[in-house]
């Protein structure tokens, strides 16, 4: 609850408007729907500038359901991350307008045109097998209301092509650096823009690798500066900070 | 053996009630059957408080029915915990009273009314997904005579509905505390409440949670003092802890 | 804020014996002392039960003397842990009340009687190595107003000593069992007793020890039930928790 | 080298005003000073925005102070991290206006006033012994022409300081939060506020703190969404991404 | 090649009944067969007291063949370990003699009755699910020519059914520890008998367990002496050294 | 783009036969063909001596027919690297010049006789189970124009297999050793010859061999000096290098 | 309490001799001295057939004194093991009969001549500096009785030096192969004798040598057989094993 | 011992200018030299093409001293690395023409000047803090006779800087990157030419770095092919390999 809602509140208190045990009710029920499996949480908008996204993984598709009706009436582009297609069929028959994008693993409901922002989130994969990691960005962004640009498969073994697309990485207000494997792409694009950059590992690669791990550390211990991090394959996280940064 | 039985032994043995090859028979043998493939601890109930509990991951279907078997005369509520579903079908052929609960993959077999505690554990969750973890721990609880709430997905991303639930949580004698991702909820509560707290974290993440070890660790480091730790998805674990303490 | 507190506040703000500013006010600040470098919680003994502790390492002394400062009118027993003798050596000249418990690493000022336990906390440990995390364990246990039992150096390769100490260990409301190198001290107390066991790992060991974090797997991963575990050398935190159980 | 650069390089060749020994010199070394153990970038300031900071750690006074004379010229607050007191003295004898902020451990030469945001970057720390790496953060994000705020200690043990302190936090336009032990406090802030939010996990703990890995972790796989992380104690690079996104 | 065999190879060339040439090869050839895939090795027997044993793993039936008959003339009791059941039934028409241990996962060709030691080894486990390393551990000691005793399922949960076999343990002449979950039972074993222990981690546990690490940690940090360790699972090579010391 | 080609462009602009434009845009498109989810990289040949490869691994078929078909007039002998036999019946279909190297897993299309080395690399194996690794590291290297000769099963335990090989092994240009379980076969060879070794951890083994990463810090921290390492199971890798060398 | 010991005592009983307190405290209390910090294990000579060691590492030089004046009465060779030279001047003058190994860190105190082995243990070392790991092993065993060889720096880097002390390594009944770096020597050895081999691992190396972690995994997952492992550096626990071996 | 010599050595058997007992020991003990703590490898430079190297760490000065005397009638350039300044001052009082390298901490006795190559080896570095490891590489690669050319500071942070030195790193016959932080130079180094790079990780770095770890994953992970990896900061080892490189 908001500072100015508290006020509120106790105003309606003192002026008589709302008796004690109201209000007592009021500062800790008002803000959710219990469903007994879940809390959905009604007020994270309001809080966080940005409705609750629902993890996939781990919850049934008759979870998930029962939660997107919940959310239904006050939410556009309810957002359900982590969805594989045999868990989008079940959600499809009670959802109709549900909309999978199959490469992100995204299912959006109740879909809504929202106010494009002129800025845009500059989307840049390493390589082709980090490509569904980074539709799940870009999928993220564009369901807040983010223009996306996609540049796919620029990594450091052939800079040049990198060198190449430079001007519209450039040109972003922020940029998600995307790479598996030893994941220099992010070093090297930090040192070539004045922008933030959000860097995902991904889990491509093998051996040494570790899923992810190594990518992870590069990324941490850049030479570059202006570079944070999300967890592996966390697309959807790094599209949700950038987002934030493109409507400042 | 307890300090009181061997010293009735002793006695028995001083005033020729018992030969000394009884007396050292009995010093080995009459506390355990033997199976061959287990040593089924009879004595585990007079030494611990609880009779023996089945670990079901494994051991085979019918190697659980021989232990049941063993003990099915003298104890009641024989928990058999981590059975899939398919493994219950096998038993419940043998073990026509067996009871299966699904999301916590529990049977207990020989079931009776036990007396109930007054007190009782809170048993809460940061998730929808960790659900099953929590379900064990109840399952558990109520097999050994505990009252339990359960309050589940209040994790500290919507940490009001925290604070909707915390006179529940404040007022039982112990409280579990089960997260995944990095289980920040043990520290929140355990800065909240006066009482012992047991913190199970899940395997619930992916990347750099590594099934499980990050909220452990964030469990095991907390800067909230009055939590204790058990291992990664160990539900049973800390029933069986919050069941002593709440039996004092 | 507890929910009494809550509801007293907004009924005398109902009855205008508060303005809504002064309640605003008081949601927020009566609470702690604010001295920039620190935000002394003032409320924690009527939160948790026990007032706020000063983990010594990584604070200057005159940090540490600040913060006594500024409990010491509503405190008795003020407890620092984690402090070098050099450090001490400072604090006792503003502090000429304050104790050092020298294996212990703690220091108590303002030093007071509190009521005394009938039940005891039994301190277990394996080896004479593991004494200064036990006497951190003892003397914030007595601190708290706990009896405390202590049974040094009864480790498993001369498994004959713990058996001639097992009464006093299993008369014990809570027991805690510290150990080094591979910690099995815990899983075998654990499974000879019938009363909460907390185990806490040592860094005692070298190699594969890992400073401690070899102990801590063990604990984990006991075979015997009914053993929660706390971070590697946290005696106090074992303490607390005994505390709040032998309390009970 | 920028497009537009480029673009007029190869115009001045086409119409000979530069030869093409010199266009090939041209697009190779103009942009740094070689110092021999340094390569000291010069054009950092119009690639990143931001000149190049010298990083203290394995570097000696000397190289150090042969950095700052090639940066001097065409650079004011030229930002040194991590000298310890002992170099810093030796700096200061060849830089006399070199102040030092010791609790930060930085240094800044040719010290100028750069214009203010009128917004503002929070940093926030659990705990006192977090302040260090707070205080590189607060100092290099000044140094860039930012306005902080501080709001140090209000660490999830005794959650209600933070709230106290929430508005501050919310009013911020970008907020760095600073934690060691379990790190849970950028979890909380995450779930309250709706600006981007930079974690930094600190060395401060001990045992399976792991030096700031476990918090590190926490922040990674943190349930609240918008955090993104930077390497443990890396204060600097938290600042320097702040500062990018307040200036946007 | 060993010593004497070097010297009379030498003899002969001295006295010209060998040509260099036929030295020279001699030197180098007759003590493997080359199959391509593999190099078994003829000469180990001499070598190391025990002819080549074929670890099935990673191999493909028709190599594991292709090995048995090369060796089948100069070798009983040709030992395959890792042998999955589906492998085992195409070595079977190949290789009629063959026998299958089902549980220990190994297949016997060419099988003898080698002289028995009078002397016994002792295979013990803390668990039921512990027996599949233990049997695989048993056969192979059987395999050698040596007596074996099994003890089953007397982990430290209940501590009293270990003493009750302890005699069995205490007059073996080399004592084999199986152990999952913490592995504490090597060292309480270790504690109680005089003579060689090899304890061997089994994979059995889960979470922190970290499939056998845990209990390899334990094992290697044992607090009794006299205790050395193989890999996780390896009963094989337990067997072997046991074997080895069983037949001084 | 090469110094040479550099300026022989940049001439080209000075005596008016490029424009300016032109020029920019030859700076920068004319070295990959872009299919949206990959640029593949044409001017690799040139640029590192070897044309790009395309390693099958999280890529679809479909993808990797349409990098072949963008490469294939340019490019003889196309590899492919980590292809399943599922995959390859796919890529068969639309490439039938394809051919498959099944236990190398590796594909070539366009396939072409290219002048041969004199020279050769030895490709050697510790065991019978690493030959799939050695094979991919073989069929490149060949690829490549490479003689190579090959000694597989010639591990340490019977270490007079390897003498009996080494005079191949000597006389080869640059040898490769490709171990896995302890990967004590690169440290044996590294001592007895005077050419450059490339290790390759594979990740045969068990329990502690953690996947290969144990042959992998084998090889590492090798006391004989002259190895150098790749990742774990990158046959690919060690050829590539080896090539390099073996044409030097 | 051994079995024997244990009839004897219930006979006593039995027939009066032993009243059933005196019997009860027998079994408890009259096999260890109780020095509060230390409890002294007087019986481990009868059962484990080696008296307790004095391992120093986390002791103070009092503290091993008093265990020192405990034993005297009934123990020769009593050996310290990790003792600094600094903690050696302060027993010396407690102790005047102790005798320092220096190399070895070891003290033998109430040095008597015990009856030496016929057959003896080799002791082998990679390189020069596992020299004091080797001692430590060396000076355990000769105070147990045995006859000692030391074979030192012969590792693989020059495998010809192993092969010239061969026949020393393959007369003994029992080796003890001492390595750092990679660890490969042991394997080497283990693939060309018939004896039991107990591998160690020393902390010598530098960066992914992790302080001896790498030779650990090396040895446990050699892939010759018949090698058993200590932890790193455990040169005391290697000669206990192999002293009981040398003595069956 | 190498197959002419074992070939001529059989010889002088068979025409008697050598008897039995002769060949046997000339092939067991001709070729180091025994000093009891060291084996001097005096056959190394036949067998390897270079001279045993000693490595300084763990050695003391009288055994650095003591081997030099062994090496020193047949060897030049005696290399030493891994010398502290304390260790030399000692060294030179008895080896008065012993050189010190202080920032390579190397030390050269007996130096001579070989033959150098035509071709060089590059030696790049990504920042001034890599240069000590660097100049281990090149001094060791001078003592070897080999032509070196030094760049230092090329990091990706201003990549520029590296495109500077680009014609000077692809003119090498074989190139060596170190670098420390991410290590990602050796990624886009591998990309850009078409020579062997030999990658070594340093230790420069804070947090997630682990001493080096992270870099030495980067280069084991490059998505740039042609890169093979040493140990973190063994300089050494990358020189000596590349030498034997440009010796091709």
């Amino acid at each position: 609850m908001e500072q100015q809602a508290l006020h509120a509140l106790l105003r309606d208190v003192a002026n008589g408007k709302k008796s004690i045990d109201e209000a007592t009710q009021a500062l800790k029920t008002n803000q959710f729907a219990d469903l007994g499996f879940a809390k959905v949480d009604l007020s994270r908008d309001s809080r966080n500038g940005y409705p609750e996204v629902i993890y996939g993984e781990g919850k049934t598709a008759a979870q998930i359901i029962g939660i997107i009706e919940t959310m239904r009436s006050n939410t556009v582009n309810i957002l359900c991350t982590r969805i594989s297609s045999e868990k989008y069929a079940v959600i499809k028959t009670a959802e109709p307008d549900a909309i999978y994008y199959k490469e992100a693993r995204c299912v959006l409901v109740n879909r809504a045109t929202v106010p494009q922002t002129d800025s845009y989130i500059a989307v840049v994969t390493a390589g082709t097998s980090d490509i569904p990691v980074a539709e799940e960005a870009a999928v993220t962004a564009e369901a807040y209301g983010n223009q996306v640009k996609r540049v796919y498969d620029v990594g450091v073994a052939g800079i040049h092509r990198l060198f190449a697309k430079l001007d519209i990485i450039r040109s972003a207000k922020v940029v998600i650096v995307i790479a598996g494997m030893e994941g220099a792409l992010a070093s090297v694009v930090g040192g070539l823009i004045d922008k933030p950059l959000i860097a995902v590992p991904t889990s491509i690669g093998y051996g040494t690798n570790f899923n992810g791990i190594t990518a992870l550390l590069t990324m941490l211990n850049s030479c570059a500066s202006g570079i944070t991090v999300v967890n592996v394959d966390n697309g959807f996280g790094a599209a949700y900070s950038a987002s934030m940064i493109n409507h400042l």
